[in-house]
C-alpha cells in the first residue's frame, strides 16, 4: 500500500503514465470533502491491474482527472472461495458483503431459498458495498456480487470440482470441521435464519461435494455465521495458512 | 432449548414453581407484539440457573408474571476470554458487543487507547445489546461489559495467569498464530482502526504475557477482526475444539 489518505476503486485500465477520469461522485469526494488540489497523490485500483499510486491532473468539484505514477502493489487474488448466503435484513446483508470482502471472498451469490423472505435484492447497491470494503481495506482485488440465484438451481448445476462447506446450524457443537478437506475451489453456504427446508436440507446432505462443518456449540446469526466461517476455512485452506 | 418463540432474560433467580413480575418492556413486548396470553410458554434465563421454560400467570399491557415450570437447559457457560476493543463508531461497537456474545466471551471491555476517539460510552445501552444478542441467540449466559478502561492501566494491573492474543495489524500475512498456545484464562485485544501508538506497542511487545497473532493477509476492520480473533481463540483454545 502507498501512504496516499484516499484509495479510490476505478473502472479504467491502470498502467504508468495512463491519464483517467474520474466520476463526478469521486471528484466531490476529492475536492470538497478531502480538499485535495492538483498535484495531490492518491492510490487507484481497479480490481485487475494491482494498486497504483497516481497525481491529481484536474481537480474541480464536478470533475477531475489523475496520471498514474507507479504501482505500489500488485494483484493480490483471495483464494477461490465463494461465499453464498441467503439474504436477510437489509443492513445484516450489507454486512455480509462488506465482510466477504474484507475476508478475501472471490464471489458473492446472494441465494433464494425455501424460507428466504427477500424475492428480489439491488445488486448495485451490494456491488457499491464490496468496492467500498476493498476501498477501506487496502484490497486490490473486487469480488464480484452476482443477482440472487435459486440454491437448488445452484446445487443442480454445481460446478465440476468446487467444494461446499455448509454450515449446518441443527449440528451445533458437533466436531465437524475441515480436517480432511483438500484444497482447491470451495464454496461456502450460509444458510438463512429460519434455517433450510426438509427437501434443501435433504438436496444438501446427499451432494457429494458438501462438507458439513459446525461453527460451535452456540447459534451464530447469518452475519457472525459467515465471518466465521470464512475465518476457519481461510485457516484450514486458503492464504491465513 | 425449548421450543417457546419467547426466550427473555431476567435478573431474578430461576427455580421450580418460582414465580416473578416481568418488566413493562417486556409484558408490553409478549402482550402487545407476541400477542401472547395467560397459559402461554416462555423461555427465561437470568445468565446464572440455565434456561427455564415457564408459564404466563399474568399478561398485562403494562405487567406481567411468569411461573417456571422446568429448566430445559442448564448453564453453559462460555470459555474464559475477555474481550477487550477500542470502541469505534456507534454502530460498529454495538455490533462488537453483539458478536462477542454470540461467539462466546465471557467478558467485554472497551479500552481507551492513544489513538481512541471516544472519552466515553454508553456502558447500559452495550449490556443491553449482550443480553438481546444472548435472547436471540439460544445462550444461557450474558457477558459482563464493563466501563472504559485505559488499555495502559489494564497492562499494568495484569491479572497473574491470564494470556493476552494481541492482533497486530502491522503483522498482517505472517506466520503468527495460537499452535503453540496452552489453553486457561485469555484475552484478546482488538485495536482501534488508527492503531497503536508507539508506547502502546512497545508496552504491548514486552509484555510477557502477550501473544502476537495475524489475522490473513488482508486488513481487517475492527468488527471484523474482532469476529475472525473469536474464531481463531475458540478453534484453538476454546469450546469449537
Amino acid at each position: 500500500m502507498t501512504q496516499a489518505k484516499v484509495r479510490l476503486y476505478v473502472s479504467q485500465d491502470l498502467a504508468a503514465g495512463q491519464t483517467l477520469a474520474l466520476g463526478a461522485d469521486q471528484a466531490r469526494y476529492l475536492v470538497a470533502v478531502m480538499r485535495l488540489g492538483v498535484g495531490a497523490r492518491i492510490a487507484l485500483f481497479n480490481g485487475r491491474d494491482g494498486e497504483w499510486l497516481a497525481e491529481l491532473t484536474e481537480a474541480g468539484k464536478r470533475g477531475a482527472a489523475a496520471r498514474c505514477v507507479a504501482q505500489t502493489a500488485p494483484l493480490a487474488m483471495p483464494p477461490d472461495l465463494w461465499l453464498l448466503f441467503a439474504p436477510i435484513k437489509k443492513a445484516r446483508t450489507d454486512f455480509i458483503v462488506e465482510k466477504a470482502a474484507e475476508m478475501g471472498a472471490r464471489r458473492i451469490v446472494p441465494v433464494q431459498t425455501d424460507y428466504t423472505n427477500s424475492e428480489r435484492i439491488r445488486q448495485d447497491r451490494l456491488q457499491a458495498h464490496a468496492v467500498e470494503a476493498a476501498e477501506q481495506c487496502g484490497g486490490t482485488f473486487v469480488p464480484e456480487v452476482t443477482g440472487l440465484e435459486k440454491l437448488v438451481r445452484l446445487l443442480d448445476d454445481w460446478p465440476e470440482g468446487r467444494k461446499l462447506m455448509f454450515c449446518d446450524e441443527t449440528r451445533v457443537g458437533e466436531a465437524v470441521g475441515l480436517a480432511d478437506a483438500a484444497p482447491g475451489p470451495w464454496a461456502i453456504l450460509i444458510g438463512p435464519e429460519g434455517g433450510f427446508s426438509p427437501p434443501e436440507r435433504a438436496r444438501l446432505e446427499a451432494a457429494p461435494f458438501a462438507h458439513v462443518v459446525s461453527l460451535g456449540p452456540r447459534i451464530l446469526r447469518a452475519d457472525t455465521a459467515a465471518v466465521a466461517a470464512m475465518t476457519l476455512w481461510q485457516m484450514a485452506l486458503g492464504d491465513w495458512r
